[in-house]
């Protein structure tokens, strides 16, 4: 396995960083590669701006079209070329954030927005009566697969199906499904460390013995079972799910998954 | 009124842009006071570190505590307390922004990541047997409304109840719900302008016309209808939402309005 671990924490002592450095010893010790892109410790740049574009950066700025002409010419900013790289390397992609208000760090969204470029990440093949496009099961990153691995603040009753934030497959849904599965990554089910602020040493152990487990079975471990656009379940172009192939009673973000 | 806007766009000549300085115009014509955080003019710091929370940044650092403690002391950036200080300022607040990737750019969420500090914007309220502090309906931004004003890529009918991207609704429940809800924050439904990328000069007069309409009528619009934290609708502290409240059939992120 090669997997790229993108880690989202400004404090190296944290929990999330130690479920990073667990991940990095516990899959070197399975013999498998890995590469770490430690936002916080590179200084990540975190807006999309006329710099990541080079010569391609128009007046006025058109973001999806500049990024797209940056990255067919190789002319994105290096940084970015860098990361687009380490994704081509990788067979596994480990994501390690704190759930900061419901969703990822902005350094860890500044990371998908500039690297997620244009022809890169979308506007990936061509569209037709049969085909909108490849992604959301199709595109660069096919082939692949991506773990989110999340501390949250609450306890794990209020991300239940009736908790008051929501359930946490949905509250990830847009990560999972709209950054991840869009350009092509399989999404495992994620590892969720519930009431993270409220762990004390004393918890650390279990954490981390359920954490090695879920990393030495990824291999084995199936992928939620998202739809994959272009194989009949949706309407083209209004890209409606057909009527009928859900369970009866499934609603929203539910509905784009087949099992 | 007094409202703030909130905008994260890069380029002065987008559509984003536009519909900001649209704002300005009309809410100041109509009588209004307004103030504007142009997040990319003001080269906004955009993210979390210890550098927010100056004599109270801990080693190892702790966000949400010693967040907390700068909030209290006074000591934050001086950044970050511009921005709270707008905030309970205005009675309304709009955020002008592109859907990226189904959610807001990173500039905006290091915005929120920054100044919704502990005892600001978390942490505020007691703990009882009827009340799990003061948040999702009460809190320090109670008494003020919010309005996202947001453009995104795709057709309407990619977020449409059935819907591959996932209905509208639900992408912007995390903000609408966790974000603004969740500190105080009555949310107005969304000002959304679908298929942005391919709108021209001729499509701006109805996107104009639109938005003004919806401007110039915020204090009569009624706040999406999520249901308050600590009036008897959750089980506390599971925050599970009671049994048989709901209408039939309705779950996920639905179960949390009460209309």
């Amino acid at each position: 396995m090669k997997t790229l671990i993108v880690h989202a924490h400004p404090e190296p002592k944290s929990l999330n960083s130690s479920l990073k450095d667990l991940a990095v010893s516990t899959l070197t010790e399975a013999g498998h590669e890995v590469q770490v892109s430690d936002l916080y410790a590179m200084n990540w740049k975190t807006i999309v701006d006329a710099t990541d574009f080079g010569p391609h950066a128009s007046n006025p700025l058109q973001v999806a079209r500049d990024s797209g002409r940056a990255f067919d010419s190789g002319a994105l900013a290096a940084d970015i070329r860098a990361e687009q790289q380490k994704l081509l390397w990788a067979d596994t992609v480990i994501f390690q954030f704190p759930l900061w208000w419901y969703t990822m760090p902005a350094i860890l969204k500044g990371w998908v927005d500039r690297v997620f470029t244009y022809n890169f990440a979308y506007g990936v093949g061509e569209h037709s009566d049969t085909s909108y496009g490849e992604r959301f099961g199709e595109g660069t990153l096919a082939g692949r697969r991506a773990l989110l691995s999340v501390t949250v603040g609450g306890p794990e009753s209020h991300y239940a199906p009736r908790g008051i934030n929501g359930p946490i497959d949905d509250l990830l849904f847009p990560i999972h499904h709209g950054i991840l599965y869009y350009p092509g990554l399989e999404v495992l089910p994620p590892f969720v460390v519930y009431a993270a602020d409220r762990t004390t040493p004393d918890d650390y152990p279990d954490i981390a013995k359920s954490w090695r487990e879920r990393l030495l079975t990824l291999d084995s471990t199936d992928p939620i079972a998202f739809r994959r656009q272009n194989l009949g379940d949706y309407e083209i172009p209004s890209l409606h799910l057909k009527e009928g192939l859900e369970p009866v009673g499934r609603t929203g973000f539910g509905l784009h998954r087949h099992d």
